[in-house]
């Protein structure tokens, strides 16, 4: 290719996809190889799945496998776990060993965690005690921990090596590592004493020491941490990868930056969900998942959302005798009741981005409450203005119910926007997640509380 | 410190937070930055921040006056944008020349771009020609563009050398470089002809060429390119450094992957923003901004929706006397204007994730559509039944009103799923963000749609 901007690397692949297509029609796979091994591996990756998914799976195999074999294992990586279950059930155990064999480290683990375990004890048969122990230990991680993401391929220095010996050894065994960018200095017990990075290393005269190039002010992750935490390091001190730990201090990996862009848009996403009432969809695609797990993703908080509106209903019920009376007032009901669960959603998405990203702290709560009476009164008398306006001069009913709708609108707002600003912050206290407390159920308490409201008032200014 | 786990080094800094209030209460600027200096210049500047907003902006300022003038440089780059505007102007001259002329080109860059334009003449009027017109044409670029990102500091390598002279030109430029781990070799007109990584390098024999080691399948961005794509590269390919070129396919920079970990920040934050009501806060901190600010950024957006209400009550004030007849049916209003508005927003929170991992495509939006109805239909029903119960045996309610609730429940729930579904789609076709098509958007959407349906269902079943 000529120019590899990214808008023409992206056509080309187009085109690339559709000849693939017609080649597979004709049967002629070598050619199609052909034209696969153009790209990067994650691109094959991506072609492949697609033949998988829009075409057929005997014939995407069939490809898969006149890849030259150190690219298949290149592409296998990179192709999602459904397709690499699919995969291995088609191919000849040797295969899959090599495949095994080759992976990364925590590629590997993340296959052999989705196999069923009869298939994994088949793998491991013939791999060495000592490895098939560690992977054991690998596999019992907890999803989701640093454990999990890690993998104990990285590079052990010795701190009194030279930085030549360093950059000597690292030649010798850094074709193995998952990087050679950071390298970790240990101490007798496999306590870890240091770090050094490969850029210090390379800049530096060949005679320093590697105790005087490394840094012992380095943060390190504990093997049980939750992932989310491990990305906020990253984020925060922008590292290329980050020492894991046991209990007794002893190195047991390294977590590295591009396994963190994946944990960073799971956790997005898994928030997003959470505030848009969905259960975790488990990182499963959209079009993935059938249509009962959809329900099941989706029904609990339906039905539970829906129950919180048996209460809503029952408050209107108490008042239907004076709703009758003023039958006008139900015309203004969805109004306010809307404006009540959109400002709760205003402050509770502010909120919760704002601890997300490590800006509020739960002792800032009063900070908060104050800015948003403030931000509340504002708001509401804004709204009010044009309402009165809008019911006394548009739609011609009487001023006191103007104002019983206006005063509501007021107060609603003010306790929206204080609820939608604190419920984050003590579901955090409590343990929960924040984002549960947003959009949905939002609406749900604010529907509550904007019905009482607009009730109390309709009795002050109206009377019923 | 002993043992570096991320929980034990945050009590620590807490820890020293205190000392450090105490000791500047007693004005002991210098025992503060010898406790300062225990740390990572990333959690030094978070310190400060610390000082200058809950103590004193003054003694912040002195305090950062007395650290190690390479250490200030580095902290000063982690200091947010407000804060080093602050000490800008409290600073000599020379010190800010200094520190201009140390940081890294794209933080100089970030912070010019926030200083006035007289004190940017001030600062540049000592700079050579030649690195003036540089830094005018980075000013020059979009914000959130590539351009924006990315620092012109690379390393650029011949291809004709040999491994062994390669290293031995990084040794010699690296350390004016943003990144050692990625080199650039350009052909005689500065295109863009391949990359080699650091590791290649390193792990060769000292006599292969770089010609041999470099890879010419990279994918490159174009300065004008949005940082939303330029981190889908980062996460699709798990590169460290993506090179950016012009227009005739000249590297002009490169964006690196620490840079990359804010932009996704910011990128989530906005989406969340937008489905959450609330126009972009700009990377503005919660407590940051005025209660001004906060309501600019939500007024506009409420009385959008507010105004949807107008509607909404026009549809309620139409059907008033069926209504007062039938006074029951508004209890259970807010049930399905609730769940539909749930349940929309459950569909388009899925899409638009969906969208933004990138695996669903416009194209897609048949599937989404049929697989959508059948979720609705499952859902609604499971909903009516629980409903249908409810409103005959606990409300003791006539079977007709139940019938009416039950079968609008129904298709509110599909409708409700459909139009979450394809507005997402919709927004992106024509170019809006799919994020704005969420929440309270299509809360109001829903409750039109709900009141309509509900009021229909009355006249089949109830004949008002």
């Amino acid at each position: 290719m000529d120019n590899n901007t990214m808008y023409e690397y992206e056509r080309a692949i187009e085109e690339s996809r559709d000849k693939i297509f017609e080649l597979l029609e004709e049967k002629k796979y070598f050619q199609c190889r052909d034209e696969l091994l153009e790209y990067n591996a994650v691109d094959i990756a991506e072609l492949l799945e697609e033949v998988m998914e829009e075409y057929d799976m005997a014939k995407a195999v069939m490809l898969f496998r006149t890849l030259p074999k150190d690219v298949s294992v290149d592409v296998f990586a990179y192709l999602a776990v459904d397709d690499q279950v699919e995969i291995i059930n088609c191919i000849t155990d040797p295969e899959i060993r090599y495949i095994i064999d080759e992976l990364d480290f925590d590629d590997m683990i993340d296959v052999l965690e989705e196999l069923p375990a009869n298939l994994v004890d088949k793998i491991l048969e013939k791999t060495p005690k000592a490895e098939r122990r560690l992977i054991n230990t690998f596999l019992k991680y907890k999803e989701d921990s640093a454990g999990s993401l890690m993998t104990p391929d990285y590079i052990n220095l010795h701190k009194n090596w030279s930085a030549k010996e360093a950059l000597e050894h690292i030649k010798e065994v850094g074709m193995d590592s998952e990087t050679i960018y950071t390298c970790y200095v240990l101490d007798s017990g496999r306590k870890l004493t240091g770090i050094v990075s490969l850029r210090a290393l390379v800049l530096a005269d060949d005679q320093i020491r590697v105790s005087d190039l490394m840094h012992e002010d380095y943060v390190a992750a504990h093997v049980d941490d939750d992932q989310e935490e491990i990305s906020e390091l990253f984020k925060k001190y922008g590292y290329l990868a980050i020492p894991v730990v046991d209990t007794e201090g002893r190195l047991v990996g390294i977590v590295t930056v591009d396994d963190i862009l994946d944990v960073i848009e799971e956790e997005t996403t898994e928030d997003m969900e959470r505030m848009g009432g969905v259960i975790d969809s488990n990182d499963k695609d959209y079009l993935d998942m059938s249509v009962f797990a959809h329900v099941k993703a989706r029904l609990p908080w339906l039905l539970l959302l829906m129950c919180s509106y048996f209460i809503t209903g029952g408050i209107i019920a108490s008042f239907e005798e004076a709703l009758s009376a003023v039958i006008v007032l139900v015309t203004y009901m969805p109004m306010l009741m809307g404006t009540g669960g959109n400002s709760g959603t205003q402050a509770s998405t502010l909120v919760i981005c704002g601890m997300a990203t490590g800006e509020l702290e739960l002792g800032d709560f009063l900070k908060v409450a104050w800015k948003e009476i403030r931000i509340g009164i504002f708001i509401g008398i804004c709204l009010s203005i044009i309402n009165y306006t809008r019911i006394v001069y548009l739609d011609h009913e009487a001023p006191m119910i103007a104002l019983t709708v206006c005063c509501a609108m007021v107060v609603i707002v003010i306790i929206a926007k204080l609820i939608g600003s604190l419920l984050p912050m003590l579901a955090k206290k409590i343990g929960w997640d924040p984002a549960l407390m947003s959009g949905p159920m939002m609406a749900s308490i604010t529907d509550m509380i904007s019905l009482c409201t607009y009730f109390a008032m309709a009795g002050l200014f109206l009377h019923i």
